[in-house]
């Protein structure tokens, strides 16, 4: 078989590897078809997660694929079926998994990151980590499974209704597939993006876009929402800048979804949290009815894959798919696995 | 009558003046009894909010009394019916109050700041805004309602449940009734606080308190809940060390609560928030059921009033009352304003 690997350094290397071990008890083994590249692998071939990356390490957690081999005591599961996968591991007994938030669990074992992922030909897993696909479902638009279920998650934590207005701060996938799901669901979006390009891509899937460069975004909102504010704020841009503005975009009692990672502590406008009673939401991963909206969104068409995904590259050449994404030119990258498709 | 007037240049006189006209249709006259002093007043006096106060300014929104006088179209109250205040007056129609949000109005007339105050001897006011008080509760003790209700307002938010863990970061008189409230409610609560004569005073009313100068609050929470975090914290010391510590004492899906008002931004850590999935309140003034509480817990003696009311001075010494503020001795300065008792 063969595995990409990052080595450290800014490198991921692949070669041919040992053949994968049959799956243990509970597990099973997936023939990987696709696995997308996302930012947190960018930034783990960066260098910025080696504190918490053990190298070298086969990395990917955006995939689709075939169960290739059943481990002992699996049920219900057969070979070939097409699948997807949650990508975490919980302990069961931290206070967060006690309290029923295992998806935030305290020891969280966050599969492709902080133990091996499916930038492989053949990958071993834990049966619960499963999402079952429908066969009427391409596998290279399966492997969005993971992001559209990082968007339903960003969504739900919103609590966002019929007939509301969201602003998505941040054009890039995570932005748009938030604003397709939100819209999906009945609500206005606004995309505020800086980069033109993907202010194009955002725009050709129907949405209004605004260049925050050149708008006051605060005055446009005003006006957009007849003096109220927008009912959902959603920061997916990561910018300082960004963050700072969120809040003075939102509606009395309206909230803001933190979406994007700030490694480092941000000014945030807290007079207008307490003057209009915001509510500010953490929004991390996801949980497995997120996976199974996704899942539906994906096989209905609902999802606009073909437009998302801007590039496919064979195992061999993974290093380009991170050179696209380095050069902030693809949406999403996919890496074909070689697995049957 | 005579009034307490705001006058620039962080000078408050007291002089005679006019009679109070009688109340207009819709308004009645209160004979005011006491009149808390707070920190909005001293900012108010220190300058720091000239650009919203109309000099000159008769202040003051912390009060209890009588009705003195009734005018026309008022039904349902006596001259002698004891009262207090909930000095909000909504405009009815922006999108806040038309959301039922009116208590966070967008052209919200705060009473006591955009309009005229409590500290007079007699005081008109529109009949919407008058608390019926029991005549079992004492009227000095009733001056506390309008802070009573911020924190039930605070704790409401907090959707606070018995046998939750909570940390209210600021012992002031605000952070003090959050703690009883809360306590009120089943909950365990600790109190950080810098001050150690407020310290003093949180622990002589029963509550475990912090130093977060000589103690790491996270590592201290931390043991307190068994590695889990508190369900809530209340940032009520508009300190900024406070704001970007607050979200690491939070458990997975905790709250946290923004009470004190923190006219610059302030660096937050926005990845613990993501992390943890925490939720970010911003909590501002009450509604009717906060202050229907906050009697209900002031007459059973459920808040210990004597011990938060710390100074008393007559009207004509208003300034005094200021001046105990601003030395940060005082917790609860009331002015008598003449009214009977």
């Amino acid at each position: 078989m063969h595995a990409a690997t990052y080595v450290g350094n800014g490198t991921i290397t692949v070669g041919e590897t040992e053949p994968a071990a049959p799956p243990l008890a509970g597990h099973v083994q997936i023939e990987v078809a696709f696995t997308g590249i996302c930012g947190t692998d960018l930034h783990i071939l960066h260098g910025a997660m080696d504190g918490r990356v053990t190298l070298p390490a086969v990395i990917g957690h955006e995939m689709s694929g075939r169960i290739a081999a059943i481990g002992p005591g699996v049920e219900g599961w057969a070979v070939g079926d097409p699948v997807g996968v949650m990508p975490l591991d919980w302990c069961g007994t931290c206070p967060a998994c006690t309290a029923g938030h295992q998806h935030i669990c305290q020891n969280l074992d966050f599969i492709g990151i902080d133990s091996p992922g499916s930038l492989q030909t053949r990958w071993n897993v834990p049966e619960k980590v499963l999402v079952r696909l429908p066969e009427s479902l391409r596998l290279d638009h399966a492997a969005l499974l993971e992001p559209v279920a990082v968007a339903v998650h960003d969504v739900r934590r919103a609590a966002l209704r019929r007939g509301e207005k969201a602003v998505v701060i941040g054009g890039g996938p995570i932005g748009l597939l938030i604003a397709v799901v939100a819209r999906h669901r009945g609500v206005q979006v606004v995309i505020a993006e800086l980069d033109a390009a993907r202010r194009a891509t955002a725009a050709g899937l129907g949405f209004e876009v605004l260049d925050p460069a050149a708008v006051d975004q605060a005055a446009w909102v005003e006006e957009w929402t007849a003096g109220a504010g927008a009912d959902a704020v959603f920061e997916v841009s990561g910018s300082a800048a960004a963050v700072l503005g969120a809040a003075s975009l939102a509606r009395v009692r309206g909230r803001l979804v933190i979406v994007a990672i700030h490694p480092q502590p941000r000014p945030v406008d807290l007079k207008q949290i307490f003057w209009r009673e915001l509510t500010v939401l953490g929004a991390r991963v996801y949980e497995r009815q997120d996976f199974e909206t996704a899942v539906t969104l994906l096989d209905s068409g609902e999802i606009p894959a073909n437009r998302l995904i801007t590039g496919q590259v064979p195992l061999a050449d993974v290093a380009d798919a991170f050179r696209q994404l380095s050069e902030g030119k693809a949406m999403k990258v996919l890496v074909d696995c070689g697995g049957e498709n």
